[in-house]
């Protein structure tokens, strides 16, 4: 069987691309791992193989990301949507434990993901604050406000602000959050959509998050990286007797951090995919050289579809533009599927926009390489020639 | 790059042995799914062919193991051990929309799997009721107490009563869970180490869970088989007047079975091997044709190791032994390195039992073939003319 493919074009927005070499050692390795006579999904999570794909992974991502000693690395299932879940439990768990308040978690709302993360902490039933919400202040969402309109909230009452470092949807990222207007203040980012695609200084995060399937594997595992302070838990009669809900077991952060992410059986294979993702990253120049594709590829995409502003609208706010989801609409609609099938005829897929946004989203993630995004510009040039 | 391998004998209890012909179909998928240019890890979960794969999937396991119209599969993230926190948060939302009551949950100890669904009930908050707990009865788990020594719980204040079909690592399996005693409670019923390895009367069942990983596929996925009407939660609102811990979203039942197990991203590539191995289960006779094989099995194994009283034990009674996981330690433990080295070296490897048990363990999952069953009898045949 073969374990070819002519390098794709695809701009899906996730799960996305990965690089084909990754994919194809991945392959092998799914059904003869090292050559231990089977393969990488087969094997114990407990079995020296099985512990190496999960050390050498958080090794892997340490190194890269310069994750620095006082954070912990670890794995979890569920995605970022039990993110939205475990966050508020465990760290308003870690809050008890140092303040005896349960507190009010805070949240920047800027996007769609961020407003269902806090939607589920009001669920959850925490006394959830909103810091910012800029479809409230906008009418839509599409930007980030200024600092000067946030409701910061007060450092002894808040077990942390809760932000999403990209939106997927809506094609919003932040440069920099203003991390300095939150003294005292854990910081919590989800950055399944944008994880490393750029240098993050951790010295400033509680806790930062990610799905695999965008940047870095399939889906099945989510990365954490959290300030290891955060992982002194208030103890269960305490939060029962706080009304705090306690977490399921598998998504209790001490207890999974205390078992090496493998307090239950833990996705082996799809952690190894991640392994060799990091491998490749670390081989290619690391974070930085990465940054810095993604920026020229993010550049090549705006300035060419801003070259016909009576063609393409681009709904972002230039300082809020993601260099991972360029969002953009046609502003004549009726030409979106002609769009869509002649970009198709020319091996350009994934591009059609979220169902709740419409229009066109170009996700560019670590895996899509600047001749992909010289084909696409090429070809939203041309099309735009032709009808502008 | 080869995806070839020598037919592996590998007894490990989970993940375990998969089809070489699956993995190596799978292997091909993963970097190019039925020619699209992009393997099913890449393929968004909403795509056609990413819906595909979880319809294909949930179709051929409804025909494969005859599940009735009243029940409902999904799929959901998290393992077995997500389970018991699932378990409990949900069918006790069900129960409160039917009765207006928490009630206590009820189980049926008779392994470490049972006692830990029961602790995470308890851990959860929930006012659990232990039906037997067979290590309080024997001094040791390794039985089925008969079910006159139970204590049956009533009916109007029991939202389920659950009991874990297979006990992994002790090998104690259910021939027949006594549904008769429980009339009008819920059966919850733990299959994840004998997951489609015999046929079931769903119609008993309230809800059948199991993780991928042993029988279906590799980690990451846990199918769950539930009674429709079982789906009728009570509101957030009322379960929070009551005390009871709101499920996190993503597992959350009537939620991902409103989106057909893709409210959030669903790891469609673990998926599409598990639809891969339900085609292979079918192809090959089904459901009864694999059990029967698994009989042969284990039958041979139990039959070879009773035939050494003098070098083997087999310390589970004979009512109670499991098809799946044959437990055995050797009575003279020095001989336990001997063993393991021995087999290794004759290619029989995965053989050593589970740390809390000690001694050996052949897990004989589906995909375990008989030619390398009767290999593993002939090897401990040879061992145990050796050393008697």
């Amino acid at each position: 069987m073969s374990l070819q493919r002519e390098e794709p074009n695809y701009f899906g927005a996730g799960p996305a691309q990965l690089p084909t070499a990754v994919l194809q050692q991945a392959a092998k390795d799914l059904v003869n791992f090292k050559e231990i006579g089977i393969g990488a999904g087969e094997i114990s999570h407990r079995s020296a193989p099985g512990v190496a794909i999960i050390d050498d992974t958080k090794a892997y991502l340490k190194k890269l990301w310069k994750v620095p000693d006082t954070h912990e690395v670890f794995f979890l299932q569920g995605g970022g949507t039990t993110g939205f879940s475990s966050v508020p439990t465990n760290l308003v768990a870690s809050f008890v434990k140092k303040t005896g308040k349960v507190g009010k978690p805070a949240y920047v709302i800027t996007g769609s993901w961020s407003k269902k993360a806090y939607e589920e902490a009001v669920r959850l039933g925490f006394d959830a604050q909103v810091v910012v919400n800029s479809k409230t202040i906008e009418g839509k969402f599409g930007d980030i406000p200024d600092v000067d309109q946030w409701k910061i909230p007060s450092a002894d009452d808040t077990p942390f602000v809760y932000y999403c470092d990209n939106e997927t949807v809506h094609g919003v990222e932040f440069r920099e959050f203003p991390v300095d207007h939150f003294k005292g203040i854990e910081i919590v980012a989800d950055m399944s959509s944008n994880f490393l695609s750029k240098p993050v200084d951790f010295s400033k995060y509680g806790l930062v998050f990610g799905g695999a399937q965008k940047n870095v594997g399939i889906a099945g595992v989510t990365i954490y990286i959290i300030k290891k302070s955060l992982l002194d838990h208030a103890s269960d009669e305490e939060l029962r007797k706080l009304n705090v809900p306690i977490s399921p077991i598998a998504f209790d952060y001490p207890t999974v951090v205390s078992k090496d992410s493998a307090y239950n059986t833990i996705p082996t294979f799809n952690v190894h995919i991640i392994e060799l993702v990091l491998e490749k990253l670390i081989e290619n120049g690391g974070i930085d050289a990465q940054q810095e594709k993604n920026i020229k590829k993010s550049e090549l995409l705006y300035s060419t579809l801003e070259k016909y502003p009576s063609v393409y609208h681009l709904p972002v706010t230039k300082r809020a533009r993601s260099r991972m989801n360029v969002v953009f609409t046609i502003k004549d609609g009726s030409l979106d599927s002609e769009f869509l099938k002649e970009a198709a005829a020319a091996k350009l897929t994934g591009l059609k926009g979220h169902r709740s946004v419409g229009g066109m989203r170009a996700s560019l993630y670590n895996a899509v390489s600047l001749h992909s995004v010289e084909l696409l510009a090429d070809f939203a040039e041309k099309f735009a020639e032709a009808h502008k």
